[in-house]
């Protein structure tokens, strides 16, 4: 079961439906996949229908569009060597992770190559004094994080799938522990990027990782969250972060969403270092118990953690503890070993089945918006009886210190009608969002399902100003055609 | 006293060696200053030698370069009038906050029309619960923290002038709280920029404040340090903190720069939250010790200051002093008072004219590198060779934590020799940062003087990436043309 299910970021409408595939409009010159082998070797260039049709979606609802071909490079000369065949050739190109993306970002819509990264899995350059390590787009959250076992450090970015680091760079990830150790942005200090024409760039310079820069246009901030559009991510230098000395989570179950958003704020304002604040719905609550067998009372939930040392800890949690009393939520029974802690984030982590499991044979879809945490409470409210409205099964789950939240849409993809209100329904949440002063996708990404929102979110003139962008880093349109912009 | 100053960031070379002007090539077409003029009402324009001569440079050493006119916009309409001027004049546009960059940002090389933006001075859009607020370009750091006093909110980044916050967010400021709090750019959620054509863009949207985002590039990350080559910022959108319950300072003089470094490392991978961790070399903190009649060991010393609550400060405390100690730091004597850490913080302010006390009757000119920080004792201990080779006097502060420091260099403006000694010794440290895997600049900018190093650290690539987007958004080369490129 993966991680990224469990957050409720699963398997969607497309696949449910039945994947069908696309086309690629004309086939590969017939030179062209032969000199693809000549860089990389015959068993690293695939053309076969299964492969294409492997590396041809994500986890999304988006329809699997197989690339023309799949090619496994093993070094960056080769990536950069390929890229300027393509290049040549104008060949689109699409870079390929673990293939965990939500919004059908490795989805080859207008065919071309697939630039499979995963053989390049080298860790390098770990400095524990500057708190930095580099990773190769092979390298996997999990992957990274056990090679750090003993160093008393640790990459906290954590969204859910074992996602690869450059991945997530890529899509500009996040998740539970944004609220305290940021998204991937402030957590990435260089890239070392295959530009479309075989180019090498560094985006902080070649070897460089200072922790901060004031030298020009921040171009690693630019690459992140670029979901593939502007180049191939083939190095990523990360900031570490030290691993706290003990950990404690609890679950506090609320009288109304508005009073779990205030107790949210009120930790915040109080300056209380939160790591994890997450909130469930009485839907989801109640799913999420009953799934794990555990007694969680059906209503709007909390789960949190602390990260400190032994001493700031319980300070922590009695800060948190007259906060939510506050704010009129239940006693907090604190998870500090280990297993007790890994218990309750098993369940959080099983919301993806627990939602499944509320109605059974049907599929599961994942949204994502991000609001101004003041103006959650009625996003949530109104979304709740948009959900009623429209007969629809929806547990939300969210990463509420930062205002973020899905909503699990569980659906019976047979119904084609009832598709159809899924698919209207989340077209009017990620509207609500815009309304509410927030972003239709706060770390799912654009990809190919949300060019219309993103258009509504930042307006011509933003849409423009993104699109001069692309046509200055990739005037030819081959990286990743056809998403984000 | 500016704290600009006082963090050694003061006047420079050239204004010291006797600011000389440069003069545009062509006069600005008659009719033009009377369109102008038709936007802002004829005392919001001027072409006043005077007026003209104090806009045309900064605190720096670069020689004055007077705009042909200033305009006072009091409205972003009218900053978008007077663009769309420009635009269609083909005059290039200077934008103007308070005057306190340190690297040539406003001097106006290519003539042109300078845009003070101080009038536009409103605070809006505060909300408590959202940690966030908007500030037009006449609202300095200062101003908004008065404006915050008694909300349990402010914000924290503070690089000693009190700068306009659009100011800051054009050249990506930080300065000594940005170990905890980070920079600007993490700080800020949008920008309303005017575009060079005249056109509104907003980088994360119209009204938008979504604590993360994942939609589309990072236009706001983009234009926080474009140091006003890309538009105006018209409005930021920041990011706003609690203020700590409580806050402790103390200084400790250690035997080595190494072991004073080694402690700073210690105490960030104990994941103590330190705030500011200053660094002073034996020679500033004799000179600042003499200047401010404090018992200061003539040592490699370090200036901490803890924020957290009563109970954690305690912790924090504890734990620095158990790592003090086994660096051989000397005893810490806290200072929690606000009127002790005042005094405390008044003489690190003060280093600038500490240094210029070492040498009386000369001029003082601040450096700017940021190094790994395990690179920061060989590059503290060759810069101070380099100094003593040299002949030289420079003081070296730095932000420790960041690996981000400033040599004050206090030499005769009158001895030409040595003021190229100067010039040789700065070029030099660049170099020495880069070739140790920094920056040339960790918050000051390229603005005029760092063009050169610019290059050497990113590489052609790197230059020619950010010169196609500088075409890509700026396409006649009107805003701030001559800088960063």
């Amino acid at each position: 079961m993966s991680l990224r299910r469990v957050l409720g970021l699963g398997l969607g409408l497309g696949r449910a439906l039945g994947r069908r595939s696309y086309c690629s409009k004309s086939p590969l010159p017939p030179d062209f996949v032969e000199a693809l082998r000549a860089v990389v070797g015959t068993p690293n260039v695939s053309t076969a229908m299964a492969v294409r049709e492997q590396h041809g979606h994500d986890e999304s609802m988006h329809v699997c569009a197989p690339p023309d071909a799949v090619v496994w490079p093993h070094a960056v000369g080769q990536v950069q060597e390929l890229a300027a065949l393509c290049y040549r050739y104008r060949v689109p190109m699409v870079p390929f992770g673990t293939g965990t993306g939500l919004e059908g970002g490795v989805n080859a819509v207008q065919g071309g190559v697939c630039f499979d990264l995963s053989h390049m899995d080298t860790i390098m350059e770990l400095s524990l004094e500057d708190f930095s390590v580099s990773v190769e787009p092979g390298v996997t959250r999990k992957a990274l994080n056990s090679y750090l076992r003993g160093t008393g450090l640790w990459f906290p970015v954590d969204p859910g799938a074992d996602a690869s680091l450059c991945g997530m760079a890529a899509t500009g990830a996040s998740g539970t522990n944004a609220v305290r150790y940021g998204t991937m942005r402030p957590n990435v200090l260089n890239l070392r990027v295959v530009l479309p024409d075989g180019r090498l760039l560094h985006t902080a310079g070649a070897g460089r990782q200072p922790r901060k820069r004031a030298a020009g246009y921040d171009l690693t901030s630019l690459f992140v969250g670029s979901e593939g559009t502007l180049g191939f991510l083939t190095l990523a230098t990360l900031r570490l972060h030290p691993l706290p000395e003990a950990t404690a989570a609890a679950t506090t179950a609320f009288p109304t969403v508005q009073a779990a958003v205030d107790c949210t704020v009120q930790v915040l304002q109080a300056a209380v270092p939160v790591a994890r604040i997450e909130f469930l719905d009485e839907v989801m609550a109640d799913a999420c118990g009953r799934f794990s067998n555990m007694e969680l009372p059906v209503a709007p939930t909390l789960l949190l953690e602390l990260h400190g040392s032994r001493h700031s800890l319980a300070e922590q949690q009695q800060q948190t503890e007259d906060i939510v009393r506050l704010n009129g939520g239940s006693s907090l029974a604190w998870a500090e070993e280990l297993e007790e802690r890994e218990r309750l984030w098993a369940m959080r982590h099983r919301a993806w089945y627990s939602a499944l499991a509320l109605r059974p044979g049907c599929q599961g879809y994942s949204t994502d918006v991000c609001v101004p945490i003041s103006r959650l409470p009625d996003v949530v409210v109104e979304t709740k009886r948009d959900l009623q409205d429209s007969g629809l099964t929806g547990p939300m789950v969210g990463h509420v210190g930062d205002g973020n939240f899905h909503c699990i849409l569980v659906f019976n993809t047979q119904d084609k009608d009832e598709a159809e209100r899924v698919h209207a329904f989340t077209e009017r949440l990620g509207r609500r969002a815009l309304a509410a002063g927030g972003t239709c996708t706060g770390e799912h990404g654009v990809g190919l399902g949300k060019r219309a929102l993103l258009l509504e979110e930042l307006g011509q003139e933003g849409l423009d100003t993104l699109r001069s962008i692309k046509a200055a880093l990739d005037p030819c349109n081959l990286m990743n055609p056809g998403k984000v912009l």
